[in-house]
């Protein structure tokens, strides 16, 4: 089979652990030794977030006052290399038989994408409120105030295509393990005078990985978190898992927003436009779910 | 032909400009350019240097007090991340009709190498030389003293072996040109349990560009610079540039480090390993190279 696997955020870093090399590493060991135990005899493709290490990289450019901040897209680009090394060392040590390459990554987003018109993704440093005006014409930035502090906002448009695509295909098709679409993908767009820019914006991971999976027709997506499955009614008394559901029921439910409603998106996107199965469940669990005794299958219908 | 295209730092930023991504875009996009001129017909690989650029990330690092700063194989792959990117990107839109890759690039180097033994390429911030002790005791850095202060020395052993020669190499026959060697490679070693691991340390990037011309079986190694030959007496009333050279006549010469030495080493290298010819000129000066009619040419003999 041709498997594609999303790594959650905390297969990187957990919650409450600070984001340090080190814990990273351990973390990214770990979910190489647990995508190890099912590697044999499958095609794989592996994605990761990179919202804590961005968020870091972005404080670190603001705290050295020697040369200006870089821009997202540049720190995504960072981020990119930064977690790819990793993610690819910890893979070719938990699978030592395979050629595991990192790939750059670079999603095309729409120039109209309605998100551009309305920032919902925090990033990078809180700022005292006092900042604001100083703030907004020093950067050009749309500003939200939280608990902490203020904060810049960017928009979260629709990944349309990835465009390492072919070569994604080509050292898949040709059994490597390749590790790509890092936290969504740099985000870029295709502008008026026919040129590639990055852009400051987020994509959505989940979203780039129902992509990827789509465009090499993979068989199966499985994203992978630290929660067993689908919870119906998560965080009330009646919360119950779903061992499996059809796209259509899915669709039914409202998720809401930072649950795991952009994995339950992503899944449906994947499982319409292929007929195939995805799975969402925990990280320790890879081997369980793909046995259905663990984590939730999304099925066509 | 096949051909591997060097990028000395110059082609990303000029020695006189501060760090910012606006600048060192519009470099990377004039040395694309460049680059478009001779492309067609030919499969590339093109590799870069990182200097500058790590040693920012290593300041961003070090001034923001909220986490420890990350190794200096993690700074290597994010500049591999964000130059990677930049020069992909920049590589798409003067060839659009190609398709362009960035891979992250891990090199091999040997635990043993007597380089571990003796650092010498300085790294990083400046610091007082009051900080001493302090810095040894926190860091087990070896620390020397520059004009400007104490500095980080680390060790520049030889590559060995890079780790994604087969992907590089599937993607290179297809016909896709790949970004990749950044700064020479992250180094790694095998360690004695049979693991790769990262290490302190920087890799030459002219050494790993000969090393993946050889294995690349390429036609030509173009190592490309702000100087539009290699000169005997460099400096000198007489000196005079070279317009071609034998590995046996450029060996009998000795150029002070600091110089164009280590091009010429590499050079010299791929020369010796192919039998076929390399190039060392200035970047604008690139089809009048390949047309013999500036730069020196590296013969066997």
């Amino acid at each position: 089979m041709r498997i594609v696997i999303a790594l959650g955020g905390n297969a990187l870093l957990q919650k409450d652990q600070p984001p340090e090399a080190e814990l990273q590493q351990q973390n990214i060991s770990a979910a190489a030794r647990a995508i190890a135990e099912i590697a044999n005899g499958h095609e794989l493709a592996i994605t990761h977030g990179n919202g804590p290490q961005v968020g870091l990289l972005a404080l670190q450019a603001e705290s050295y006052s020697g040369a200006k901040p870089y821009p997202l897209d540049i720190l995504d680009a960072e981020s990119e290399g930064m977690l790819g090394y990793q993610v690819q060392q910890a893979l070719m040590n938990a699978l030592p038989e395979r050629q595991i390459v990192a790939l750059l990554t670079q999603v095309l987003v729409d120039e109209k994408d309605s998100a551009f018109k309305n920032p919902t993704k925090p990033v990078g440093a809180f700022y005292p409120p006092s900042e604001r005006q100083e703030l907004s014409e020093q950067h050009d930035w749309e500003l939200a105030e939280f608990e902490k502090g203020l904060r810049r906002l960017v928009p979260s448009p629709e990944p349309k295509e990835i465009l390492e695509l072919p070569a994604i295909k080509l050292l898949v098709d040709h059994g490597m393990t390749v590790v790509c679409s890092g936290g969504g993908g740099i985000p870029v767009v295709h502008d008026s005078s026919g040129k590639f820019r990055g852009v400051a914006a987020v994509i959505d991971k989940d979203f780039t990985s129902a992509l990827l999976a789509t465009a090499l027709e993979a068989d199966v997506l499985l994203l992978l978190t630290d929660v067993d499955a689908v919870y119906q009614d998560w965080g009330k008394d009646n919360a119950r898992p779903l061992k499996q559901a059809t796209v259509g029921e899915l669709r039914s439910i409202t998720f809401e927003t930072g649950t795991m409603a952009p994995k339950i998106e992503a899944a449906c996107r994947f499982v319409e436009a292929t007929g195939n199965f995805a799975y969402i469940g925990h990280l320790n669990q890879i081997a369980n779910i793909l046995a259905k005794q663990s984590g939730t299958k999304i099925m066509p219908g």
